[in-house]
C-alpha cells in the first residue's frame, strides 16, 4: 500500500449506508434489539461491497468461488436506537492485508448526528469451495487498499 | 366509505416498498429463506403507514395508545428471491373495516418485473394499553378508505 | 394411501415442538412480534423432519440433492405470546400429495393450553439442483403417509 | 466479593446453553450467518438468567422496572457452525461489578467438543422507565459475584 497522499482525496468521501429502523428491530424496552446491531454491521459491509467493490457477497460466491467469513466482529452501543431516527452508518477500511479485511464502523443518528454506536469486524478473503484464504484477488485490492489510504488521511491528525 | 370514481385519482399510485436483497436473507438453497418473507411483508406495510398515513407502529404506540396487531397473514410464493434484484412490493387496501383492515400485496423483481410472492394480512386497530379494539381513528380512516377506494378502481374490470 | 384403520394407532402421537420464547423475539407492545411466526412455524416442521423423517433441511439438501421449499404458509394469530410461556406446537400432515406436503399447525400455551395460533403451510419436493418437482422419495413417502393417516384418523368424527 | 475458596464449590457447574441449529440460521456457504450468532450469544445469556437468577429480560422489565441493556458484545469465530451439530454455550461471569457484569461464552460442538466461536459481552443493571445504571439488587447480586467467584476458581491455574 502506498501513502503518497496526506489527505483523503477531493473526490472520495467514506462510503454511508442509510437504514431505516421498522418496529420489528425494537423489544419491550422500546429500542432497537441489541441482536439486531450485527444485522445493521453486515448490510452495511455488504453494502460497502456494491458501492465500492461492484459486486456483493452472493454475487462473489456464486460467480467468482469466492467468499468472505467474518473472523472477528465487535460493537460498543453508545445511545439508543428507535424508529423516530434512521442510521447513518460510515463504512471505514482501517486495515487492508493480505487474506484479510479490518473494517471500522461509526453508526450516528442520520438527522441528529449523535453516535449510536460504533464497532469493528474483520474478514477473510477465501476460495468459497475450499475454505481456505486466499490473497485478496488484485481487482478489488487496489479498491480495499485506496478506502484504507483514504480513511488513514481522514482520521489522521494534520 | 363513498365510491364515486370508477377510476383511480390521475394523482394517485399505489405504495410501492423497495426492498434490497442481502446475503443474510439467503439460505443453502440460494434463494431467500422462508422466514424472511414476513420480515418483507411487515416492512412494507410499516413503510406504507411511513408514506401514507404518516405515522409509523413505533409513533402510534408510544405518542398515541394505538397498536394495529395482526389477526391474519398468508403468502403465496411464486419465483425465487434472491440478492440479484430487489423487491418491489406493491401495498393495497383490500377492505376498510370499522377496527380492521385487510391489506393485499404483491411483489415483483423490481427490474424484471416478475411476481415474486403475493400476500395478504389482515390488522386491527386497537387501544394498546387495552389491546382492546377500537374503531380506526377518523385521521387515518379517510386515508385509509381513499386507499381501497383507489385500490377497487385500479382493479376493477373496465 | 391405504385407510384402514378408523382410529390412530395406539404407538402414535402427533408430533409437539416446545419453543422457547426470548426477549428478542418480543416488540414493544410486549408480546411475540409478527415476523416471528413464520420462524416458529419453519422451526416446528423441521424439527417433525428430524423427528419423523430423520433427516433435515440441510442434510436433504448437502446429502440427497433434494429440497423442501414452501408454495403456500398462512397464520391466524388466536391470542398473544409472550416469553411468560413456551410454545407448544402440534405438526401435522394434512394431505400427502405426489410432491408437495400440507401441514397444519397448532400452537398452543405448552403449560395452559390456551391456542395462541393457528398456521398451515406446503412445500414440494424437488431436485435441488434443478429445482424441479419430484415424486416424493419412497422412504420419506411412507412416513408422511402414515403421519397423513393417523392425523385424519385422530381428528375425524367418532 | 470474597475469594474464599481456591477451587469451585463441588456442587457447582458452569451453566451451558445447548441450541439447535436450523436452516433458518444458515446461508449460501452452508454454515450458520454470522448475523445469527448475537442470537445465539443473547439466548445463551438470557437462558442464564433463567437457569441461575430465576427469572428473565420480560420478567425484569415487567415486573420489577428493572433492565440490562448492553455496553458491549465482541465475537471471534474460531470454526464453522451447521445444523449438523447443536452448539453447547457456556455462560460464565468474568466479572461483577456494582452495576455493570462482564460474561465470557465459549461455544463448542454439542457432540465433538470443538470450539465453534468465543465471546464477551458487558451489561448494566438499570432502572428501566429511567434508563439510569443502579446497584444491582441483592437477590441478583449475590448469585453473580458466587458465579463470579466459581468461575475464577475454574479458570485459575492450580
Amino acid at each position: 500500500m502506498t501513502l503518497q497522499s496526506s489527505a483523503p482525496s477531493p473526490d472520495w468521501t467514506p462510503f454511508v449506508h442509510r437504514r431505516d429502523i421498522f418496529w420489528g428491530d425494537t423489544d419491550p424496552a422500546k429500542i432497537a434489539y441489541t441482536g439486531r446491531f450485527s444485522d445493521f454491521l453486515l448490510e452495511a459491509i455488504e453494502s460497502f461491497y456494491r458501492d465500492r467493490l461492484g459486486t456483493d457477497w452472493y454475487a462473489i460466491t456464486m460467480d467468482e468461488d469466492l467468499g468472505t467469513p467474518f473472523v472477528h466482529m465487535e460493537f460498543d452501543f453508545k445511545s439508543p436506537v428507535t424508529p423516530r431516527e434512521p442510521l447513518a452508518i460510515t463504512v471505514m477500511v482501517a486495515r487492508s492485508g493480505r487474506s484479510s479485511v479490518d473494517y471500522r464502523l461509526v453508526a450516528r443518528g442520520a438527522n441528529s448526528g449523535v453516535i449510536r454506536f460504533t464497532a469493528a469486524a474483520t474478514n477473510v478473503w477465501v476460495r468459497q469451495s475450499a475454505m481456505k484464504a486466499i490473497s485478496i484477488p488484485e481487482k478489488y485490492r487496489v479498491v480495499i487498499e485506496r478506502e484504507a489510504e483514504m480513511a488513514a488521511a481522514l482520521t489522521k491528525p494534520a
